[in-house]
């Protein structure tokens, strides 16, 4: 895999100068670059360290000075972060899955698999699954009866399609991930705890003491195009409709989606969130590290929930949310500034009391 | 898989009206049936619903007049979610696996296995594992040396049953379960500043680096009967003694239980809770979506965790808490609305010092 | 495996008295010792059971009375938790794997897998890997290509480790650990709404529904000597340079490190901890279980973070933190102080108010 100067910008659509024939192997830092890198410099705090690598050749921000940098060649990025899309995407040596359908694969006879899909070692395609056009299976994949695979799919090692799964073009799973498990769904015979306890907000009340009965998942999962799931996530079969994953959205490691909860277009659900059950969740919405999200409820699109918001009610579109519970950011802040003076406020109470009412303090 | 309305309603000792030997097949939202479909409508919430499918039999709440939402049957339930429980067992059609020891399992000749238990694709069974009657066992599990399986179990694929596990009846365990991992335990030659931080809540004293030194995990795993561990679960050998989970318990998915923890019976731990180790947890305890517990403390019968709360020290039988740290949930609610008043409280003080002291607020 | 009191003794550095020559096959906590297993009663609160089993020989405290306690030999010891250790790796069975290459393993013929190391059943070992002298690979590991694990690793089963990951000597990994998942990193054409909220903390501004684009890793994971690793533990390659784990640190289970992160030597990272992309972690950094962590930011050698704290900014050298956000410990505590005291404090300025500007309560 090589490319010159010239053939990365023009599939960037940037502009380049110098020696645009030189010829890269690889992406570096700039500062371990080699002469065969291209370096990434897309800002000058990062351009400073050129100096200590060997790169001949850098991206640069736009306007650069790229001779002042000792460089032989330069492309120029005006947003960074999508120019690092575009040639990491060129650059992406992969995980070396061998192409065709490896011999130590079990697959039943009835599953109908593209001809030009990869499948890997000890894999298990289980009867009347159906996998996509250049769909790459990891080692050790289970993907289970009925199940369909679009197009184009890459799934790492090691990652669970559960049965009737329908999953669309271009779908991207890491190891380990989990789709279509059966959902934690319960029910003791009589009123629990729990139930009382939702409805008075602290009170169990007088609920004895039951066992849990199971209620099965009949559901499925449902998951559009171009959705990508993260390493040893779970995505649980709904109970009678399917769980849904909206077409363009990203889901991060170990991140939990309980059954029937439908998740819109293009959000993104970072590492370790949680959802629970029967949530329905927008488009463009962004839940960031460790949210956590209480069963049936709604949150509206394009909401924004900053790491560790733990969501305990419905959330209107639009709105930036953080906290536990979650409220608006901007409350957030305000809150969080005044219990840092709150032990000074408590001092100020206790000498107003004692002006006010001739009263000692009372701790 | 087909029943009549009457052997439904028979099974849920549930009464039932009109043309009761209609064939269903499968269960569905009321939108979404068909005329083989069993509609799920036990609240008239639901029931709108209904005008937009093409049910003939729908589950109803009692009472409700299965006539006039044009129906040719009707079955009533006193409390939905239990006969959720009942139509899910019903109509649930399984992953598929076929009866049987696949050719291609790795079997120790040791291994006892009851005769009508089945073991999927590439599972490895360990030397002197023992399997009970009716077990099913997904493909690629591993099962570790001398584990024991009671009757009736039901492991999905990719499960995890470390060496010397003890496991009681009717177990049920989703993809990626892990049971029987090393518990995480090191110790540092001399006192470590997180010892010190303990004793004095924040002051590491003038512990110097070291490094960690690992303690094994000698003890095993220990699970009751009926219980249910959740998709990429993870639940740690003990130390000396083995990590229990008692009958009738349910763990979600990505559940986290630390080495020589015991949970009782009956409860439920929900998704992404984490449990370190040498916790003590009783009887019919909830636990909500990611809560946390430290080491070493106890949680008596009945307890009830909101989500998201973080237990840092014992809990008495009953409690209902919520918070970080974990408080009674109607305390947390008090302090709660306080907070939301703190700002405008903040105000008042500047208000009254001025007024009082006759000095410009401080801020 | 069986040792004398003796041996026992010696190789812990500890004094052990009476007849020292009984042989001791496995270590039982005091009321459930039999005759042959060496009782843990580290404590006078322990020793108190050791009437309750059957042990004649004991592990006790420094000065203990062990003839008093019926008991037939003794070991003393000073700091029980590092005897733990000692006696744990001696006393430890391990999981029964095989020595040797599993027939069903399927190897690619360029890996160069040391002559004494193990690989067990149906693991994969990618192209060009390299395993080094007495490792042991657990059932269903996949190795992949251009990996290089060092010398006496132990791998239970079905770990992933990425393509080019390079994993020193002695690392341990727990079942279903994912080294090497591809990082969780997307951009939008155009600005983001998060982008927006990171600068304004808490306005999306215009910025209009968008797709994410996706950013490959083309780095690695590279992991230094002595590390352990738990089960469902994922660690994401670097974007460009690799994501790294320094010698000494421990990982728990199901915790996330993002991608480029750095953690550096002697760390603990407790369950379920979550580390964004693009952090530095110092030395000797402990933090507890269901911390978090936001992106590019530092946390400097020595900190300690109490269980459940959200880092949202840079942590100096020595700090320990509490909370969410994480502040100091003390700060932390003097602050929860005040809010339990939030409901009383709010009816005090009601009364001041009343007092002094006559006016009634406000609510």
């Amino acid at each position: 895999m090589q490319f010159t100067v010239q053939q990365i910008a023009d599939a960037l659509g940037a502009e380049c100068q110098g020696d645009t024939g030189l010829t890269i192997v690889r992406a570096a830092e700039p500062g371990d670059a080699g002469p065969m890198d291209l370096a990434m410099a897309m800002a000058p705090k990062y351009a400073e360290a050129l100096s200590n690598g060997d790169a001949r050749v850098a991206v640069l921000w736009e306007n650069a000075d790229w001779q002042a940098l000792g460089l032989r060649a330069a492309i120029f990025v005006p947003r960074p972060r999508m120019a690092m899309a575009g040639i990491t995407a060129m650059l992406d040596r992969g995980q070396g899955i061998e192409p065709g359908i490896h011999p130590s694969a079990v697959i039943d006879p009835t599953a109908e698999i593209a001809p030009n899909a990869s499948v890997g070692p000890l894999a298990v395609v289980g009867a009347r699954v159906r996998i996509g056009s250049g769909a790459i299976i990891g080692a050790h994949c289970v993907i289970g009866t009925d199940a369909v695979l679009g197009d184009n799919a890459v799934l790492r090692e090691m990652v669970s399609i559960g049965a009737r799964a329908q999953i669309g073009d271009r779908f991207i799973a890491q190891p380990g991930a989990r789709i279509g498990s059966d959902g934690f769904s319960f029910v003791t015979p009589e009123v629990s705890g729990v139930e009382n306890v939702r409805k008075t907000l602290g009170d169990q009340g007088d609920a004895k003491a039951q066992n849990w009965l199971r209620i099965h998942s009949l559901g499925a999962v449902e998951i559009g195009d171009d959705v990508e799931v993260g390493a040893n996530c779970t995505i649980d079969n709904g109970t009678i409709r399917n769980t849904c994953i909206g077409s363009g959205s990203k889901v991060d490691n170990l991140v939990h989606v309980g059954h029937n909860t439908r998740v819109g277009q293009d959000c993104l659900l970072c590492g370790q969130t949680g959802v629970s059950g029967s949530v329905e969740i927008g488009n463009n919405v962004v839940l960031g590290g460790q949210t956590g999200v209480v069963d049936n409820i709604f949150i509206g699109d394009g909401v924004i929930a900053g790491g560790g918001t733990k969501i305990l009610s419905n959330v209107p579109a639009g709105r930036v949310i953080m906290g536990y519970p979650g409220i608006k950011m901007e409350t957030h802040t305000d809150i969080y500034k005044a219990q840092r003076r709150l032990p000074r406020l408590t001092r100020d109470v206790e000498a107003l009391k004692k002006a006010v009412f001739k009263q000692p303090p009372s701790d």
